[in-house]
């Protein structure tokens, strides 16, 4: 299956845009015009907006796309057992097309439930990346850097590191964007994680790393380097506006003081740090009062396990009431904004479709029972699933129309596959 | 719209129960054959039931349907302010139309995510009632019972409880059930709290009440009464093995003990509690540890804001796993049971399709890509969202079949009017 073929230009005519039906048209992946006036031209693509409602893509701001393939096969244990026991000796046995129909497979749910753009750390990312680009996503895509303070092996995932780099960028679409993805600072050398500070500056690559996920990372890196880990990163010379950071449940008010300032963003996830019971919840009022740059992440698919931003979305507002005490906390509009990738401009930067903007859309049903009354941003968070996107558009590639991605069945029956080489298909849930 | 015609047999085909592809025959709203060897037979309506899976049909434990109608209106405010300034004052205005046409596209929402029976508590109960009727769903309803204390209105208020008691049993369907419905104990008075446990008992209803949502409320028992809540209950003859106690957030060991003796029936409701920030969470383990009866509401759609029910079965479990820091907490196969209404005898009091019993299941689509990989349970619980559904059955009526429920957009379109009528309706969401 290649890629979709883009229609040169796309019109949207007479979708619902803040409450008043426009035209939307694209040309070379960039929304053109968009307006009460705009109406289809000879030659267009028109797709008739009439019932439904025009909103920015979603950016999944950290996953493990191709733990598909692991989902449902080891829940409801603890982080240890769960990956000493059941996802390492999985892992292990991994080859570049499990990653890559494993990630096919979480690109359907992801265009399904309106994600455009996800950034991912697995192994073979020349996999993944080749599975977002065949599926028509924006991917940033790297491969987790795990030295364990081994010299040699730091050399080695080093090396690894950058022939994946080289091998996503010899990919040559600017849909698909390479990263370096050290794993944490609790697997990943001093050494090495200074490297990947200097090739993230000279390469200008994003820069993903879990942080203080759980307070025994604090703990550890307080007893190891006398600091915080924010502290820690920002020594190393990793704290800056190249860097994700993943979780940061255990952040401090010192550490938001130092994220804010460098301008580093946090992609929290919530739903897999309360299903591996991290402790504890992200400190998001700290953190909007500090205006740290954020992002919202589903996590691995193994430990979340769904790709359904929107379903995360309403997790986070809902976590956040009730971890503040206060219903108050978290509005649908902050919590709407920080699911489209606007609050940090490494995800997207802005929350609203304009000309001149890349035309990366979702077309909601509006006229569903659940988006049919009150407000739609509420509606999105809080009504919603992500079943309610009609239409995913991704660079003016029309990804999803009527609630059908293309391929689906045939992407579905080679994740079983290759599950099944994997030893981790249930056979109980298949069909003889 | 009438209420669905039931064909007089149904016959599911090639459908996956427990792994293995069976037959499943309808007759006068029963099952009546399952098996291998089971096929259709002249003059059965056949459901091809290949990539499809077989499952009980969804208890939703407790909800306002009709509260769909301010979905969106007033999100992100306290408790009070939500209730006092915004929902109080609109009540004040309803009509049983407002109600019908609320609860008709409630019950869209619950028939295309799979619950086939619903406990509600709202004004016009009879207008729930038909509307539920008209659905084609089971029903158990009562109107809230409000008398703060005054006698005059005590007197008012227990006649019109008897008069839509009457009402409810004049459709005289066995999906409709009436029901007692006093409020909380914090607004019934301890005189008529007493009387509706005399009639519930006489004539054999289900008693709904709201109890311990908030640590006030036990505050406040204690200072009035000298005992907490469920103890209180338990004095005025209200603990019993008809009464399903929704919330029971800030309930003691002491109370459980009193709980599980009794045999009442606890509805949890792990969205709205985290939306309106109640404090806490339900007391699982400890529950659990009882064997007290146990079933999972969202509320009403007003407070949370969705009617899927597995979207808040995930909730509930990954709310279980932070609160009490343990991965393996609420794990899926019984969080499942949870919401199939299995864990009381009021709700469903089982969890598996057998000859004999009635036919309310669902058929979901097993080649989904959320519910492709691993565990069906587990898929449903932490992968899927309701939207996975493809066929919605009640007492052998085909209520939805391919996603489809039908007269959707007339349900969407008057309950848009009704919400126009209330001052409810935002106005930038409506087309032109």
């Amino acid at each position: 299956m290649s890629p979709p073929v883009a229609a040169a230009t796309l019109c949207v005519d007479g979708v619902l845009l803040d409450g008043e039906p426009v035209g939307l048209r694209t040309a070379a992946g960039e929304i053109v015009e968009l307006g009460q006036d705009v109406a289809p031209r000879a030659g267009d693509r028109v797709i008739d907006g009439r019932g439904l409602g025009a909103v920015p893509g979603l950016v999944n701001a950290h996953t493990h796309a191709a733990m598909t393939l692991f989902r449902g096969y080891a829940d409801d244990l603890p982080l240890t057992e769960w990956l000493e026991q059941h996802i390492w000796p999985a892992e292990a046995r991994l080859e570049a097309d499990d990653v890559y129909w494993g990630t096919r497979l979480a690109c359907v749910e992801m265009i399904r439930t309106g994600t455009t753009r996800f950034l991912d750390m697995y192994w073979h990312p020349e996999a993944t990346a080749r599975a977002a680009l065949d599926a028509g996503l924006r991917g940033v895509i790297g491969t987790p850097l795990i030295d364990l303070g081994d010299p040699e092996r730091a050399g080695r995932v080093r090396a690894a590191a950058l022939e994946s780099t080289a091998l996503v960028e010899d990919l040559a679409n600017e849909r698909i964007e390479p990263s370096l993805t050290p794993h944490a600072i609790y697997t990943v050398s001093e050494q090495s994680l200074r490297w990947v500070a200097e090739q993230s500056a000279a390469r200008d690559l994003i820069v993903q790393i879990h942080l203080s996920e759980t307070a025994r990372e604090v703990d550890d890196c307080l007893a190891t380097h006398g600091v915080r880990p924010a502290q820690y990163l920002d020594r190393v010379g990793l704290l800056g506006e190249r860097t994700v950071l993943a979780h940061c449940v255990h952040v401090d008010d010192s550490e938001l003081d130092l994220i804010a300032e460098r301008g580093a963003t946090i992609a929290t996830n919530p739903a897999a740090n309360m299903k591996l019971a991290v402790g504890g919840a992200f400190p998001y009022a700290a953190a909007r009062a500090r205006n740290v740059r954020l992002g919202l992440g589903t996590d691995g698919p193994g430990s979340n396990n769904s790709l359904d931003l929107l379903a995360d979305a309403k997790l986070f507002a809902l976590l956040q009431k009730h971890a503040s005490a206060d219903a108050a906390a978290a509005p649908a509009h902050e919590v709407w904004r920080l699911a489209t990738g606007a609050r940090s401009p490494l995800l997207a930067g802005r929350n609203m479709l304009a000309a001149g903007t890349p035309a990366d859309f979702l077309l909601v049903r509006t006229d569903s029972p659940e988006l049919s009354l009150g407000d739609l941003e509420a509606g999105l968070i809080y009504a919603a699933s992500g079943s309610v996107v009609d239409t995913t558009v991704v660079a003016g590639q029309v990804l999803m129309s009527g609630g059908i991605v293309e391929g689906e069945a045939e992407i579905v029956a080679m994740a079983r596959e290759r599950a099944a080489r994997l030893g981790v298909a249930r056979s109980t849930r298949r069909a003889p």
